[in-house]
């Protein structure tokens, strides 16, 4: 049963999802459901004895089509049905795969795997936003280690994104020009924060990033989201998605847990950009996001941006 | 170096404070910087042989007064020094204490050392918002296990606590009545989230809750801030703090980790509350923000308020 509520002191919104408590939690290798169905074996979630990448509806989602009921609303108590969709997207039938070593010709399926995905669901009544994203990693949270996404198609535009949206577009509006390209240009001009600058994509540690070692891949084609995407754009995303999935492993010196995040929107105002936030701030050291960055909104970061993209580049 | 960073895309400040990243990080006990100074031994940052409670200034401040220089700001890398004030407030002298444990008397006086620390920071020039806050546990990010919690002065009104203030005022003007109160109200008539109600505290699991056991205390009287607290509403605060930090570790049979965070502004339109956020959802199991949260602003949970305010009642 999922329910969202809404918090009467900011206007956002909360997904109450009980099932999700008892979801499959670390199984053993054998009984993975992501991986294939072996003949003769217990039926995973994917029926078929092998794969190249497989999507398909997150058995334990947030949000769902048709969505449960939810419970009567009044002023302090507003709830709606969560609906929406949520699938899980995998990358590989190889169990022990990440996707930093899937290899280039995978990743650019995977790209138009997303495309198709984005198309589908955008398109949809009961979707608003569609996100898709990577948890990877135990220190992320993940609770399956095949490798995977998700994609989350929410019934309202997320807070985060709608802000940086209600920004792009008042820029938009007043200079009748992209935020994202003018901000993008001046990170090149500056170039302490750059990355790499490869087949039309600009990998670049944000001057304003929140975690040591984020990292923001813009297209420099005014991108809004994937349906504009031709085969040059899947494969400069492609590219950059390999390349800097490659460079966290190297500079770490092991397989890089991270959030990745696609975020996308069909608004002429806005440029889509793929986000990479790992929660290390060395290597044996994490960034917890504790009181001042829970409670109050305020990120404190260990690590000048300038220094952990010489890192980047370096490695 | 601290400094304030402005993000273009969502206007809020980040903060970079890169000597953070060398600080005190779990010493052995013998060394603990917030024990006192032993006869003959190192000093720690308590130059007396026992206290009951100490107040000092963070060695790793993420502000500080007088803030370094910032650099030169523009447009897109638009830079502040990052004033303010960081302490540290040490609730005992002994090492293996924690919240729970001190004993109501000692809780008390902590809320007076609050009271008074509170009414010096916010007159001070350059803070614009105080924050009580204790973050508690490893799994909270804690690199000190000694008991103790924080305060930090910001330079601005984060923004978590400027929303809130800002849907309080509007109502406020609206209706010349108090959001806050009006939702405690609606809270109490419904009865299922309320943990306990006792010398003129609410314990409340709320309904928007984030986190599965999420509890806000909440002071029945109107008041704003601590410099509006006399004895009693001492009294009241130091036993609902207490009764609430007892209940989660019956309820878990350990020392639960949390962040704790007192909210309050002086402003007529808002009322002070004091949250508990714990990670756990279950005795086995953290609650991580991962895609959802981080990127995007919507907290899944996985657990009903209701269900857990009830868990709560009964420990």
């Amino acid at each position: 049963m999922s329910e969202l509520r809404k918090n009467p002191f900011s206007g956002e919104w909360v997904v109450t999802a009980t099932h999700r408590q008892d979801r499959t939690f670390f199984p053993p290798d054998d009984f993975c459901p992501l991986c294939p169905t072996k003949a003769g074996g217990t039926p995973t979630e994917i029926p078929f004895d092998r794969y190249d990448i497989a999507v398909f509806e997150n058995k334990f989602p947030s949000f769902a089509t048709p969505a449960p009921e939810g419970m009567a609303s009044d002023r302090f108590f507003e709830a709606l049905p969560a609906s929406g969709v949520c699938e899980v997207v995998c990358y590989s039938q190889d169990h022990a795969a990440t996707f930093a070593d899937l290899g280039m010709e995978r990743v650019r399926q995977l790209c138009e795997v997303w495309q198709e995905r984005y198309v589908d669901l955008i398109g949809r009544e009961v979707v608003e936003y569609v996100f898709i994203f990577e948890n990877k990693g135990r220190e992320i949270g993940v609770t399956l280690t095949h490798p995977h996404g998700q994609i989350y198609g929410y019934p309202f535009v997320p807070p985060v994104p709608a802000a940086r949206l209600a920004m792009e577009r008042a820029h938009f509006r007043e200079r009748g020009a992209s935020l994202a390209e003018a901000w993008l240009d001046a990170e090149l001009a500056d170039g302490r924060r750059i990355v790499f600058r490869e087949k039309g994509y600009v990998a670049v540690v944000p001057f304003f990033a929140r975690y040591p070692y984020e990292v923001h891949l813009v297209p420099e084609r005014p991108l809004t989201d994937l349906s504009q995407f031709d085969q040059s754009d899947l494969n400069g995303l492609a590219n950059a998605l390999e390349r800097i999935a490659k460079t966290y492993d190297k500079l770490f010196g092991f397989s890089l847990p991270y959030m990745m995040g696609f975020h996308q929107h069909p608004d002429p105002a806005t440029r889509c950009v793929a986000q990479f936030t790992p929660l290390h701030r060395a290597s044996n050291k994490l960034k917890y996001l504790a009181g001042s960055e829970a409670h109050c909104g305020v990120f404190i970061v260990d690590a000048l941006p300038e220094v952990s993209a010489a890192a980047l580049r370096n490695a």
